[in-house]
This record gives C-alpha cells, sequence and structure tokens, in this order.
C-alpha cells in the first residue's frame, strides 16, 4: 500500500479562531455545535474565512463475492440497476446533491454488470465484484492498491475543480456485510454484536448472516492469525490492517478509504454518514490515526449498531434522523449545518461592527 | 380574546401518503425521520404533493418590564439594537434567512425605542415594553388582544405571498422569565427546576432570577388562583390560560402566540425553536391542542430546561445543536431537512419508473 503524509491539524491558529468566533455578534457559545464546527472546518482548512465552495459527492459502486451467500435481501442486481438510476437522477443521493450543490461523481470501481455504455458513469472497474471472502480473499494485493489509486484520483479530480468539502457514498449489495466484521475486528465487539438487519433482513436471515460472517472471521484468522489490532499502529500493526482491508473489503470501500487518506493529506474536509461509510472511516483511522482530524461524522443512522461503531473512535456525529439509505445521504443532509457553521465565521457582524452592548 | 378554528388536520389520506412514500425507490423505511417529517407536511398541506415554496421567518421584538429586576445578563438596550442590526443583515438569523431562502420580517411589537424612522422595521408597537409583572400584569386585556392580532395579520401577509413554510423567532431582552414562568405553570413543573442561565447568567444572577420569578408567580396566584390548569380545556381552563398568557408575556411572545394559532387555523407549517418559542407553542397548544399538529419542534437547546418543557407536549425535535441564540435560528437550520423531505416525495423515483428489483 502507497504511504500517505497524513499529520494532524495544526493548532497554532486555535486561539485566533475562538477569539473570532467569540466576538461574533452574540451570547458567546450560543451557536453551540455550530462553533465547534466552525472551528474544525478552520482548522482543517488554516484559515479565518473557511469556505464550503464547489462540493463534490463520491458515489462509489462495487458488488461482493459474500452476496453469493444469502446475506442481504437485495439480489445483487440492485447494484447495476441503481448506479444506472443515479445517472437519471432518481436516487435519494440525487435528490441531496441537487438540493446543496453538490457535484456528483458516479464511480463503478467493481459493479458486476457493463457499464462502460452508460453516460454519467466513471468507468474504475477493477472487477465484476470481488471474491467470496467465505473462502478467499475478496482482493488480490495488487486490487486492493488500484482500488486505493481510484480514491486518491477522484479526490484530486475534486480539488482540481476547487472544491472545498467532500462527501462519500456507497452502493454495493452485501457490503454490511464486510462492515460488520470490520467493527468487530477494529473495534473490538463480538460480531454477534456487528450484525444487524442490513436493509431489512428479518431474524432467520440475520441469523444466517451471523453463521456465514463467523464462518470467514474463524477461517480469516485461522491464515493471517489475530495480528496487531490493539490499537497500536505501528508497521505490523498497519500490514495486518491492510490485510484485514483487503480480506473482507469491496472496491468501493477500499476506494472510500483512499479517498478519506487523500483528503486528510490534502486537508480536505470529509463528510461521513452511515455504518459502511463509518467502517471505511474507522478503517482509514487505523491506518493513519490523524486522518480523523479531517473527518466529520455526519449522521447516527440507529441507536445500536452504528452509534457503537461512532463509539469506537469518539465520533459525535450531527444529526440523528435514523437514515438507513447509504449513498452518502446522511452526510448530506448535514452539510447545511457545515454551510451555516462557515457563514457564522464570515457573514455575521462581530460586536463592534454592529454596535452592539458587548453582553459579557 | 378571538376564537380560532383550529381542526385536527384530517387523517383520510394518510395511506395513500403511506403508500407514495413506501413505494419511492429505497428501503421502506430507510429516510427515518425525513419520511415522518414528510408525513407531517402532506397531512398539514392535505396533498400528496407537498411545497416548502416562499418560507417566511417573522422575527419579532419586544421589551419586558421585568427587566427592570435585574433578571438579564443583558442590557435592555440590546433589544433595539439587534433589531436594528438585523435590518443590516448582520445576525445570526440574517445569515440562516440568506441561506435557506427565507424572506425576513422584522417586526417592532414592543421595543422600548423609537424605531419608526428605520427601513425594515414593520411598525406594531403595542406599547415601549410590557410592565413590569413583579407588580402588575404585563399587558392589559386589550394590548393582549392586539398582539395576537398582529401575529394573525403576519401570518396573513405570509400566506398571501405564497408562503407554504413559516418559522418564528424573537428578541426581547429577559424573555426567558416568562418563558420560565410558562413551563412550570403549564407543565407543572417547579419553577426553581425551570429557570436557567439565560444568555449566560452565573450562579448569583440565577439565584436573583429564582426569587423575583417566585415573588412574581406568588403575587399572581393570590390574585387569579390557580385557575384550571390541569390539563382540561374548556372554557375556564382556557380563560385562565389567557390571563396566565397576558400576565407574563411580552408582546413579541403573544404576537407568536397568535401567528402560530393562525398558522394552524389556515393549514400552515410553523417551525418551533428554542426556550422562548417553545414555550409560546406551549401556550397556543394549552389554548388549541389541535394547533400541535401543525408545529414541527425543529431543534432541542440542551438536556435540562428545553428538553423538559418539549418534554411537557411530547415533542421528539429534529436537532440536537445547543444553539441558545434565539431569533429562530434552530428552527431555520433545520429547514433544509424539510426540504430534503419534500423533495424525497415529489423527486425521488418510485420502483416501477426507476425500473429497479422491489427489495421487499
Amino acid at each position: 500500500m502507497k504511504a500517505f503524509d497524513i499529520q494532524p491539524v495544526c493548532r497554532d491558529m486555535e486561539a485566533d479562531i475562538q477569539q473570532k468566533i467569540d466576538n461574533l455578534n452574540k451570547p458567546k457559545g450560543s451557536l453551540g455545535r455550530l462553533e465547534e464546527l466552525a472551528m474544525q472546518v478552520c482548522l482543517v482548512q488554516q484559515t479565518l474565512s473557511p469556505s464550503v465552495a464547489h462540493p463534490c459527492h463520491l458515489l462509489l459502486g462495487g458488488d461482493h463475492g459474500i452476496e453469493r451467500e444469502g446475506v442481504s435481501i437485495s439480489p445483487r442486481e440492485v447494484t447495476w440497476q441503481q448506479m444506472i438510476n443515479f445517472t437519471r437522477g432518481g436516487g435519494g443521493v440525487n435528490m441531496f446533491c441537487r438540493q446543496h450543490g453538490f457535484k456528483l461523481r458516479i464511480v463503478d470501481v467493481g459493479v458486476d454488470y457493463d457499464l462502460t455504455a452508460v453516460p454519467g458513469i466513471i468507468d474504475r472497474k477493477i472487477a465484476r465484484g470481488t471474491r467470496n471472502f467465505l473462502f478467499e480473499p475478496a482482493m488480490s494485493e495488487e486490487e486492493f492498491d488500484r482500488a486505493i489509486g481510484v480514491g486518491c484520483e477522484l479526490v484530486d479530480a475534486c480539488l482540481a475543480e476547487g472544491c472545498h468539502v467532500l462527501s462519500i457514498g456507497e452502493m454495493g449489495i452485501a457490503n454490511t456485510s464486510p462492515s460488520s466484521i470490520w467493527m468487530s475486528l477494529f473495534g473490538g465487539i463480538p460480531l454477534e454484536e456487528c450484525i444487524g438487519a442490513g436493509a431489512g433482513l428479518a431474524a432467520e436471515g440475520i441469523r444466517h448472516k451471523q453463521d456465514v460472517l463467523s464462518r470467514a472471521v474463524a477461517r480469516f484468522a485461522e491464515v493471517y492469525g489475530k495480528g496487531c489490532d490493539d490499537g497500536a499502529h505501528g508497521v505490523d500493526g498497519q500490514a495486518h490492517t491492510v490485510t484485514t482491508i483487503r480480506y473482507f473489503g469491496g472496491f468501493e470501500m477500499v476506494a472510500a478509504i483512499g479517498a478519506m487518506l487523500r483528503a486528510a493529506e490534502r486537508h480536505l474536509l470529509t463528510l461521513v454518514d452511515g455504518f459502511i461509510m463509518t467502517a471505511c472511516a474507522i478503517a482509514a483511522i487505523r491506518l493513519y490515526p490523524a486522518a480523523q482530524d479531517y473527518m466529520l461524522f455526519a449522521h447516527q443512522g440507529d441507536e445500536s449498531g452504528h452509534k457503537r461503531m461512532l463509539d469506537i473512535v469518539g465520533a459525535k456525529p450531527l444529526l440523528h434522523l435514523g437514515l438507513r439509505l447509504g449513498e452518502g445521504t446522511g452526510a448530506l443532509c448535514a452539510f447545511p449545518l457545515v454551510d451555516s457553521a462557515v457563514r457564522m465565521v464570515n457573514e455575521m457582524n462581530n460586536f463592534q461592527s454592529a454596535k452592539i452592548t458587548k453582553y459579557f
């Protein structure tokens, strides 16, 4: 895997930013979470005049070998059907991108269907779906590196267009399965507590999913051992983390990890939402802890699985809307709050210019 | 007080609305709170094609006699200074109105300053502040009726311009005091548990505020008795509720109640936020329980006072951002989610048109 140069955000400006926020025309702290958000955006962008200009949304699609085991309520064909639907503007992600002015990039990283003739889909297909991780690694080392590279390339393209906020979503039937496994292995949480209904499995389906994933994890542990997933991030730990990602991940998920790491390297704020994207964020943070400084956890979908996953990295999400559609919809819904925070810093008068008696 | 004709929303369309939402191109229920929100907007507007066109924000200003008792950290002059600042676009409310396309109406309902020469302020001044409710009713019956009428007139003006969503904010130094008293009297909560720091009082200031407000409430009870505030809403109960509102309320608060009731009467969705606006909403609901159907509780400011106040009417707010600026900023911040919910109903493909294998 390529090395990233990811530094924690520089905090030298912190006092100046806080002073600017505190002197705005409002009681100190009275804009609550928006003030914390403003601080993060200013630190990420290293400025007193932050921007959310040219926001971009990456919609990454891929299929999963594990889908063959019947772990999802939806059939594999829904992945490609939805990818085409997104190009026509009729998905959840489309609505919210239109609403908030995001440029949407729909990218085939590994969909099991020939989409090359479909206008509006960027072809970065690595293979027609991953292999079935019940029996073998989902992808080779070379495929993993290529997927990471796809994420990097997409972020660079966004930045070249002046993008100041990135969000990422996914489309990939069965991708809650690798997410649950990463949550378990990276969070030290028993696997059965990491497996939920996905897009709507009933109790019998959940039991089957637990059985399949338990067998897969047991086999992985036999071959690769438990590694150094103990919170230390030395070279050995990183190597095992990479193996864990590669063994279970989807192409769209690894591309998302690459995008998150590249965004952190280039000081671009990334909005993270959803069970699958949070799993990718945790994997990225496992590889490079400083990457978390550049991530904004936008949405918590439920009180059980997703909340526990967010707790692994101590994330306090902005929204609690119970969304579980994926596609990055929760991240997009949080964007207006980021915009509000930035407007506060840039547009709100301070006490002097407003000629207001300063309260305290 | 004038009578309003406020009916609960008609639920005859509920099944049709639910069917439309369930057949959109997404797993059932997967847009969580947005789906509940969509249902409410459709019911309020009695349509399968809801709209958030021409949103309006009322910013109602007034001063309070009780301010003379030193219950607020900010001096009275901040009310008029901020009203002028709002006309110049430099307040929190201005930013968020610009961001979300709200038409802002800045209305002087009772500010203690001559604002007639200030362009951009609508003059509906009833008096230069209320009287001090430590010694006498804040306003007369005639003033109360006029303030209710101001709220009605403003809503009618918004509707005449095609307004589909209303939000209301306030500017009035010391108006957390009547809010705390209403919370106590309408919610049956001991007064000391209803009094907080307002815009930033320290412990000594809070003790003083508790002392002043306790004496005011004791005096009120001596003169008017405890009334029928027992949850029954008969004619006697309503009369006592009106007296409670009139005795403690600010002109801007009574105008807000009038606006909420008129909006409910005319089937206009109202976004409610903040400690003061929630107190007004509870007063309005006390008068006309069915008015709650037309209200959307947009934001919860804190876990203590405001949460308990919202619990009085069983409200589940959309956002939890810790805002305590007032001006209706929390309501405005929630608007994009209402817009998202409406776009979902209007713009998202259904399974048939998207040619997606229906998941279940």
